[in-house]
């Protein structure tokens, strides 16, 4: 079962809009069991979209249009139905109604233009469309089903999950005898291609499922895909994978799905009723505003200092100035200073610091851009860790940020520092 | 001239990830003229890449391949490049030695998958990649450009800008008759019908170029498209739109292109050698955090306090204790009173604070989730400005940011504060 987007619609293509409908649609779909294999962005223009319409008769079981509904001269999606269909255009009189409804709502009277979309064509179901004056149209041809949307996300999301999911699985209910289902193990602390010699063969592992590589600044995000005749194959095949990954690169996993580091730490000192504040530097409260993120935060987070300036890392974190002329701002000893000031100052049971290079400027041949000191300080003891980043100053702040974060997380479970 | 754009990835057809890369290779197009008339996504599947490289062939000028250029299994684009060019790969010693010491200098064994980083079809050229370990590929067949850059955006669009862009400019540069020039007002404080209304009508004032209003949380981007037959004449058009809005709309227009308010406040408080400090309750950390990720921040901002809770405000930062039993931590004292303290903290210039309920929960009726305190002091004098902004805690957090550094900008160039 498979299933094309095509996406109608000048203002995607020259980057004026994102095309969030796309990452919505393959995400439903990809649940329903009808994932999409391509998904094609064109403009206004006929010739290429009648084109995608023969590809999509070809190779689709499904096809979902989203765009180029509107009442303007540069709405093309109706008329190349008709003509790709050779079907003729009807008013619908409900849809009618609704329209005329919507512009007395708003004491505007109605441009004559807008009729026009009251025109459907003769052979398609209507998708109601309860948010716009825009219908969807749904057209069936033997065992493939053709959807028009409109491109308003607000209109064709509640369009989509109402009308046409549950059109979809009920047409092909007999088909879609495979379940697919997917799970995303979180990493951090080690990059994909060092993940995956962690891990080995890849594919002695996964067997038939799919395993993705998601890289992003806060780390790695393996995606598991598996199918199975019913979802408890797809999970067992799924818990098999999860548990070998978890065998080898276990401690690089700090969570599952959407989730944050900033949450799975939340998490663990809300219920431990501990209490958390942070120094940072170079880092310059990204730390801070990501703990702060997490809704209900004010219950362990005291808060922070960004010590930008020496003159705060002295006068407020208790930092000794003899430490500053002798190590330096980016050091061990100031990174300790700084964790072990800060939680003082707050009376927090633990601290994290950072002082750093972020660059682009500032470095030298002993202490160059992307030289991270991270600090770490508890009731029992602190300690500082060396990372050397890259050369691009938000991925240092960004890494730095995450890597505090994941010791803090380490500590918090007893996980050994190494990288 | 027509471009045409292929990202590959599963992750973007289950929607996992949403495709900016589009968007942005697709305004960058546009403006030099090879505009983008159609997008392709793709999963890692070898047959289908296949046939859009074909398809490139018969029908467009330019064709940018996104993503799939990783060290692992599921990464396609290089060998599908090879066969359909019937090309070999050749190792790029210098790429290599960049792969290495990327690693090395990290203190990190390479792994020896990284090595096929380095491998390049014999017949291209190769886009440096200065920000990651997959270098870009660049291949000329007749008047057809075929480029390969990985998908990771931050390596991605410094080798476009840097390396592409240039390269294409010149080679098409008999044929790229009609210039496309856009540029980008950037507006905060007002909503997008608010600024359509003091406007008027827009029609009037554009003519035959586009504009577009773009939302996001920071605010409302304006941007004009103009087409001329040369670059001082879509110039002109431009220049003629742009005095108009700035008429109508001037104090809220803060930069243009891609800047952020933090950038334009940099700028002034170097030029005129002054300092900044923050204290922040609410945004925690976050205006902190925007003021550092701007490269030499170091030269104006002195630093931060997050004070989370009421002890951090009372103790460090010198809130009045009678204040907070009086008013509350989310009022106009506490707010006036911790922009004082932290500019006498750190004896800066210039000093602004929040403090407001973010929510989700936390609210009242008398304060109500989304009030929010923003207050300014300088040598002269304090204030603090009253906002109700929504029920979203991160909406909230990054508009309350956001005002408080339009704050500081409206008093630097005395505009009046008044929304």
């Amino acid at each position: 079962m498979k299933a094309k987007l095509i996406s109608v619609g000048d203002e995607i293509l020259i980057g004026q809009i994102i095309n969030t409908n796309a990452a919505f649609l393959g995400e439903r779909l990809y649940s329903a069991g009808i994932p999409v294999h391509k998904n094609v962005v064109i403009g206004d223009e006929e010739k290429i979209l009648l084109e995608e319409l023969s590809d999509s008769e070809m190779n689709y079981d499904v096809t979902i249009i989203t765009g180029g509904l509107g009442p303007t001269h540069d709405d093309i999606t109706k008329p190349v139905l008709v003509k790709f269909f050779n079907d003729r255009l009807v008013t619908d009189n409900k849809v009618l109604d609704h329209v005329r409804k919507i512009f007395s709502s708003k004491n505007i009277v109605m441009p004559v233009v807008n009729e026009g979309q009251a025109l459907v064509p003769e052979n398609s179901e209507v998708i109601w469309n309860e948010n716009g004056t825009a219908p969807g149209i749904l057209i069936t041809k033997g065992r493939k089903i053709y959807v028009s949307l409109p491109g308003v996300p607000y209109e064709m999301k509640p369009m989509f999950d109402e009308t046409v999911i549950p059109y979809l699985l009920k047409f092909f209910s007999g088909e879609l005898n495979i379940v697919h289902l997917q799970k995303t193990l979180l990493t951090t602390g080690l990059g994909e291609s060092s993940l995956n010699e962690r891990i080995g063969n890849v594919y002695d592992i996964i067997g038939d499922s799919k395993l993705a590589f998601l890289p992003s600044s806060s780390g790695v995000r393996l995606r598991i895909n598996a199918v199975g005749r019913d979802s408890s194959e797809a999970e067992k095949k799924i818990s098999r994978i999860e548990n070998k990954f978890r065998e080898k690169i276990g401690e690089f996993i700090f969570g599952e799905g959407e989730i944050d580091l900033e949450n799975v730490i939340g998490d663990i000192l809300r219920q431990r009723k501990k209490t958390l504040s942070v120094a940072e530097s170079c880092t310059g409260g990204r730390i801070s505003s990501r703990i702060v993120s997490v809704a209900g935060s004010s219950d362990y987070y005291a808060g922070g200092v960004c010590s930008y300036s020496n003159e705060m890392k002295i006068k407020i974190l208790g930092v000794k100035k003899e430490t500053l002329d002798k190590s330096g701002a980016v050091s061990e000893e100031t990174a300790v200073e700084m964790a072990e000031g800060v939680r003082k100052l707050t009376g927090t049971d633990y601290a994290v610091s950072t002082t750093g290079i972020a660059g682009p400027a500032g470095g030298s041949s002993l202490k160059p851009v992307g030289l991270v000191w991270i600090g770490y300080s508890d009731r029992e003891k602190s300690h500082a860790h060396k990372f050397l980043f890259g050369s691009n100053r938000e991925v240092n702040i960004q890494r730095s940020a995450q890597r505090a974060l994941d010791i803090l997380r380490r500590e918090l479970l007893s996980i050994s520092i190494s990288y």
